[in-house]
């Protein structure tokens, strides 16, 4: 006998990507010392945390400094006052009514697609877009549910749902019955999003199939398209085959405060191998009850702050400043006469190369003609292939400058 | 084809302790609504902050708010500057060198002892000490390691290494072989210590077999003897088989504020299914950036006030003030005539119950004769039938005056 790994783990490709994009670029550094590099690859806000947010984090850490406000453990879950701010704010303003114990306050978006996984069966047959949020598949592949990676850079076993420029990014139904679909809309990375009638179309596949869509909204605050739904919950009969997952991190610039939440309806169900059908809920309450202890409360306080009317305003303001920069990258370079995707409800403008080129060869000739970082396509997925990503996640000056300097390149 | 859910969670019994306690709290407080009730049975700290983290903590919120110190994403694995402060002062005190690279900053304990278990394969046999926390238990049972729970209260496929008073809490080594062992100490729930020759005989074990240790050690804090380690890896050898998991919840109160570490040293290997050696710190490393994503920035900088001169000082008052606590209930219990272990060198002390009265039997006289709530043992495992678990983290009047009543009873 002895201990032995979980070898699920020995599947996993390497992230290649963004490392790769930093050793491209600190070799850059290294030639040109002087170069003033703009960064538009990485996914992060950039902007601080707004003054209604920083008050009141400020009033709950002073609460933890005293004994007769001090917070212990809380409830796993999250507390109420946030739970009751959320479904107000964010789903009876758009027709939707939950209960509390459907709100599972967490520390990240990224914990929450990551280890929702953990409470269905391994024989589960799983679909993911493709480009898609790695984590999605990595950490399917992590749990067993998938064989090796093949030469087309696929796992064996996951159905890929292809996204490009052909079908204008709106993924087919799976071809092959599949259990849970993994969707993340507004998009990332493509940014493009999903109308109601083309999200009613999974919805209603997912009814037919006895399958569960986890739908991930993280970037619901940017949605500028009216026919664009804010939760999948417009569509009706979803709560009985979704679970949403929705952050404050790119919403209220949270990705250094961290908090997020995960909606479970309680008429969502599965099935145990008798064919018997098991509430959801209940399950995730167990996963979450056994294995987290809840998001810091003053954290808990200070994204309830967002929901106040200065919060709204102020987080809102920060949006259009981002969406600001998403329509001068998106026009300056449709003038250009490059193919942009995104950049209307989403922080994420997707690039056509030019020329057939590959992602990895546009982002050198950006990086080397432009001094702009973006982030190639292909590191998303096998359809990611002949795109760049690039995000309205920097100053406006620079967005400016970066899209002055691609102007002047020669495709 | 139908979604399906994972049945293992399905074994799981309900976790009825916690939920019975309140019960029988409610009724009686319904039926005696003037009685003064003192709680003794949660495991939660009830002092508030340090200064010394109240000040760092608001330091940090206003550098959030701020576009010249805002801080976005952060490594997974947790900043720097409080690694190196782990390892300055919890680890280079005794005489351990780590590197950065090895401690992995967590939002707690219980996520990082529950989580853990991923990174090892599924036919790997576990060792828990009997009682236990049960997390270490359920997470083993929601992955599909263990059958269904026997009449006895313990999971098939589980090994239990009892500790009682007959041999004085120190668990025997295993007598069928396992691969991985669960150890906590100072021990949550009997508040007892393994010396470094008891821990020797452990790691000795995983040595000579191949097996990795899992050493909890959130109470090392209130650590009062001197042949009691501060840390598993003060015993030679133990960085080849040991992961340890540290938290300053208890040590600082941040049961509400949530921030832990673990240790996976780069010694440590587990082996694949052909016998090759694989290092386990990737495993982990890889596990955490694929489904964390860090520790709140204000958040690390509060833990990392604790280690400066004021804020250690400050933070040891506080445990003081509880181990007096403890002193007192050790003492008094012990003058009653009762049999008390633990209380020395942790805030949890444990009863055996008088006249070999039940755990629910003596926690119904204490709560209906001197209105004084404790943890019946049961709740802990078969093991801890026969044994109450009692908190110092109430006030230092509540607890004397606990005594008193308790001292009053006749047994």
């Amino acid at each position: 006998m002895a201990v032995k790994i979980n070898e699920n783990y020995l599947k996993l490709k390497s992230s290649y990507l963004f490392v790769e994009v930093a050793r491209r670029e600190s070799e850059f550094v290294k030639a040109n010392p002087d170069a003033d590099i703009i960064k538009m690859g990485i996914g992060d806000v950039t902007k601080p945390l707004v003054p209604a947010v920083i008050e009141t984090f400020h009033e709950a850490v002073d609460e933890m400094g005293k004994s007769d406000s001090f917070m212990g453990y809380g409830p796993e879950q999250g507390y109420d006052f946030l739970a009751e701010a959320i479904i107000k704010n964010d789903y009876e303003k758009h027709g939707v009514s939950l209960d509390v114990s459907e709100v599972f306050i967490s520390d990240g978006a990224k914990c929450d697609t990551g280890n929702i996984q953990e409470i269905f069966g391994i024989d589960n047959k799983i679909a993911v877009t493709d480009p898609v949020y790695t984590v999605y598949v990595d950490t399917n592949v992590m749990a067993g549910r998938t064989g090796e990676m093949g030469d087309d850079g696929m796992y064996e076993g996951l159905t890929y749902l292809k996204c490009n420029a052909e079908n204008n990014f709106t993924p087919a139904l799976p071809s092959e019955p599949v259990d849970i679909i993994y969707l993340c809309y507004p998009n990332n990375p493509t940014g493009t999003t999903l109308n109601k009638d083309q999200l009613k179309v999974f919805v209603d596949y997912a009814k037919e199939n006895d399958a569960i869509i986890l739908f991930d909204s993280a970037y619901e605050a940017f949605i500028n398209e009216d026919d664009v739904p804010h939760t999948i919950y417009e569509i009706e009969g979803a709560k009985e085959v979704a679970i949403e997952f929705k952050s404050f991190s790119k919403t209220a610039g949270f990705t250094g405060t961290r908090c997020a939440y995960t909606i479970v309806p309680k008429e969502l169900k599965a099935y145990d191998s008798k064919g018997n059908a098991v509430e959801i809920n209940p399950l995730w309450n167990r996963r979450q009850t056994t294995k987290f202890n809840g998001v810091s409360y003053p954290v808990q306080k200070a994204a309830f702050a967002t929901y106040s009317p200065e919060g709204q305003k102020q987080i809102s303001d920060v949006i259009e400043y981002y969406m600001e920069n998403a329509k001068i990258i998106r026009e300056s370079l449709t003038d250009l006469g490059l193919e942009v995707y995104g950049g209307v409800s989403s922080p994420y403008i997707w690039v056509k190369t030019p020329n057939n080129m590959d992602s990895w060869a546009f982002f050198d000739l950006l990086l080397n003609e432009a001094n702009v970082i973006g982030t190639p396509g292909s590191g998303f997925g096998p359809s990611g292939e002949g795109y760049l990503r690039l995000t309205a996640f920097n100053t406006l000056e620079n967005t400016k400058e970066a899209m002055d300097r691609i102007s002047k390149l020669e495709f």
